[in-house]
């Protein structure tokens, strides 16, 4: 036990020392993730730019999912979503993920508007899927906490839409 | 001594803990920082498109640096770069910063040329400001690790020229 611990702090002291010297005057700051907490496991591309890249490269979909950090909706979908195993799984083993809080200068990534949190399905091809759709007739990309099923079911169609069409 | 190391492996716990249930096949990963080493402590812009936006809301310049992991030139200046004290602060408290791994579509971004690493100013006012250069005629926004001088220069540049234009 003293020995596990012992390494532990030694692997604390490495890391530390690994984040450079500045401190801000405010105090020392959590390095940000990519993953903005959508999946800590997952490799989040940085740009809609470099995702598209990957997804063509990798014959993989396209995840994007438009968020806000102060927005609870967007909070709320954030947790149910980052816990669910089976999506995390998914999402690893056969997608290209990405989360943004801003929006693109492409207009086909908003076919019903701005809102948030939104989540967009492109194809390898690079066509928007704009068919995949969650459960609300107003906000058509918009899933709710409860709405995890739904969206697995969705990751299965963009696999499967995808395939089908090759 | 004791209790520290305990108090070490409790934080350590809690935070893996906080990193979800999924586990890759290949193991466990390190989350991605936006950081991508550039200086952990510093606040990343994720998008060209939010970068302009806090600059222009911000009324502050906007660094934007491009490099590639595997480009040994960017490495060795990102470990320069990131452990310069003086940099980090001036960045920190006077520029919004942006650090990308591919090309936007925006062409004002590569006056010369799509090489790494590669480092632009942009004003507020959202103008590239081609004129504040490293000292390579042959890429101009180019900088060695041994030109951090220069870079901090730079920075004192882009807030002077920025301020005696308003």
């Amino acid at each position: 036990m003293m020995k596990a611990a012992f390494s532990l702090l030694v692997l604390l002291v490495a890391l530390s020392s690994a984040f450079g010297k500045y401190i801000p005057k405010s105090g020392k700051r959590i390095p940000q993730t990519l993953s903005r907490g959508w999946g800590d496991q997952l490799i989040w591309a940085q740009t809609y730019e470099e995702a598209l890249y990957w997804s063509r490269s990798n014959n993989k979909p396209l995840m994007v999912i438009f968020h806000l950090e102060d927005c609870p909706h967007s909070k709320a979908l954030k947790k149910k979503f980052s816990e669910d195993d089976a999506i995390m799984k998914k999402l690893d083993e056969e997608f290209v993920v990405l989360n943004l809080m801003y929006e693109t200068t492409d207009k086909n990534l908003s076919p019903d508007g701005q809102y948030v949190p939104r989540i967009i399905f492109v194809d390898p091809s690079m066509t928007v899927r704009a068919d995949i759709a969650g459960r609300y007739s107003n906000r058509l990309y918009a899933y709710e906490p409860s709405d995890t099923k739904i969206l697995f079911e969705n990751l299965k169609k963009a696999l499967k839409l995808y395939k089908s069409e090759l």
